[in-house]
């Protein structure tokens, strides 16, 4: 398949989309309905850049669903299992949202502004459709709405130097889901220690269009000795470090446990957040199916669908994300995988819509 | 700016897509998170097409919001302001869903399937979410999903014929937003007399995939001799007919009178419906701005962003669609226009990406 996309209002511009074509852009996905690169010189190309210098994404798609008012915090707690207690100003945390049947409706980072103010930073679904749904039945004092935020993510071996020549060496005293403001261009800019890549780096919460540009050009000047570059996402990189994709890897369909987000699903929260209930019991009676790496034999097509994976003509299971890898020189995949098959070592059959091949659950994933 | 679209799982495939994909389409956009066709040949040869002949899209993207139960209905009622006292299982209707605000969250077709269940079929949001919110949060017995159904749209002059030819004569006597099923393959279908576009046709509802490429081949043999052609909603016979576009014409920040669906604002449903009050007041003060028709002078380039209105200096309105139209000779546009300068005739100046052009507000659509 080799199709151009069409854009219209819609699929909305960012403030960088200029700047990324004038990068020689040469794919684009749509992402909470806007403009995401997808490529820039190939996957491959793309993926050992990433894993060996530094790159400035448009991550703009990461829209902030913004929750403002003294019920803001108390609210963010009733919508995920996660325990809130060690938010701060100064940590941002990793929130799956879960629907009444504990299903995932999104998987953002929430970013506590202040007492009275959270932005939920999410992937790819209207989230703002669920909270503001809930906001307005539970009477919670908090207006909920999309900020004009545009995030820009820093990524790779050398984005801690990069960004640190932008915006001073406090930056690397940061730690991993760390949050703070620096300032550049006169602004006070929010930053978080974070990012969609095993590499490292950071986000920069660009407020507004009026210092995206200066912002922008500042990070490749400074870099020029780095080799930066405008990059993106790469899905070979995701892969390989088991990073989830919303909408790929798990859906509404799923939940955090499933998911191998147990981490993010505490006890002491069960009773009172949404789809508290199913995920007590999940926890209590074990999961059914989970997320695994697994290894696909021969050459594969795009993994554009869902697939099935087959054991004694029985469906155990699919696989939703699936590449080459350059570094592993071997086909790294993501699955949702049922209990009777998720061991490491497993092996059965992956029905691609090119024909069978080869599966194998792995131990972990590649990093 | 000249980018292919990945895909992924994300951006989910149809029933059709490879069809689509055989029949030659050279553009895709992603519309509720699954691939629509945007171009086959051109936008010019497709329009031409369209307004001479008969097509058959692949809009699976109208994704299906299902509610089942003893409430269904009486939950339909309170999530828009257009009395549904007529409603059907042999009439939809446009049902326009508003949040507490009366902004617009989604402009769908809502089908009665029976007393007990109802599909809403969508434009481009998460409308699910909001739904099954309202459904949690008011205790409504309704249970809500997204069903496995991928619409098929046959518009044109000569879709009457076509359809006909493979559903049976008795589609012709189907009355404008008529719904009724029909047999094909031994499977009783949805269909609807409705569609995006102003040259009339039907909405096939696909149940399921097992029949899906028997039906498409069908439709094709069928009309050979009519010339058919596999197609998709065309941006210029869109703009000509003055078809909103959610998401492009219209995002929450309107309200359905803004958007000049008064009509689907019903006095009686007011005082209990999402946003009733907001509604009412607007009604009452009259709304601040409204849809209009307008043309653009001299060359533009293609509307991938909303394009302000000025007026003495002042920020009048937007503009956010717009192409050159073949039949008319002039560039057709859809905006939204303050009160002070909405009424036909009222000229302004339009900030293209390219440069300003002349704005002139015309009485109507060119329909």
């Amino acid at each position: 398949m080799n199709a151009q996309i069409t854009t219209s209002r819609r699929t909305r511009r960012t403030p960088f989309s200029q700047y990324v074509e004038d990068a020689g852009v040469r794919a684009y996905t749509v992402y909470n309905r806007m403009l995401l690169p997808a490529v820039f010189r190939s996957l491959e190309e793309d993926y050992h850049h990433l894993k060996s210098a530094v790159q400035v994404w448009d991550v703009s798609c990461e829209r902030q669903v913004r929750l403002r008012g003294p019920d803001a915090l108390r609210m963010l707690q009733l919508l995920t299992p996660r325990d809130l207690t060690k938010i701060s100003t100064k940590r941002c945390m990793y929130v799956p949202i879960t629907d009444q049947n504990g299903g995932m409706l999104n998987d953002p980072v929430a970013i506590k502004i202040s007492d009275e103010e959270v932005w939920i930073s999410i992937a790819d679904s209207d989230l703002l459709f669920w909270v503001q749904a809930i906001a307005g039945c539970n009477g919670f004092h908090v207006v909920v709405d999309e900020a004009e935020v545009f995030p820009l993510a820093v990524q790779g071996p050398k984005a801690t130097e990069l960004t640190a020549r932008v915006f001073g060496d406090r930056i690397r005293e940061m730690k991993f889901f760390g949050a703070d403001r620096f300032v550049f261009a006169d602004e006070e800019i929010l930053i978080t220690r974070t990012g969609y890549s095993k590499q490292g780096g950071f986000e920069i919460y660009v407020e507004g269009r009026h210092y995206a540009g200066e912002l922008w050009h500042a990070l490749f000047e400074a870099g020029a000795d780095l080799d930066v570059r405008a990059g993106c996402p790469n899905l070979i990189e995701r892969i390989e470090g088991g990073l989830l994709s919303f909408g790929n890897d798990m859906t509404f369909e799923n939940t955090p446990l499933e998911c191998g987000l147990g981490r993010c699903v505490n006890d002491s929260q069960l009773a009172t957040c949404y789809g508290g209930r199913a995920l007590a019991e999940e926890r209590a009676n074990g999961s059914q199916r989970m997320v695994r790496a697994l290894t696909v034999s021969d050459k594969i097509p795009r993994c554009d669908r869902a697939w099935p994976l087959i054991s004694n003509e029985r469906l155990v299971g699919q696989i939703t994300s699936a590449y080459r890898s350059p570094d592993f020189g071997v086909n790294v995949a993501i699955g949702m995988v049922d209990h009777t098959h998720w061991d490491a070592g497993t092996e059965m059959t992956v029905m691609t819509h090119a024909g069978p091949r080869a599966a194998k659950v792995q131990q972990k994933f590649w990093i």
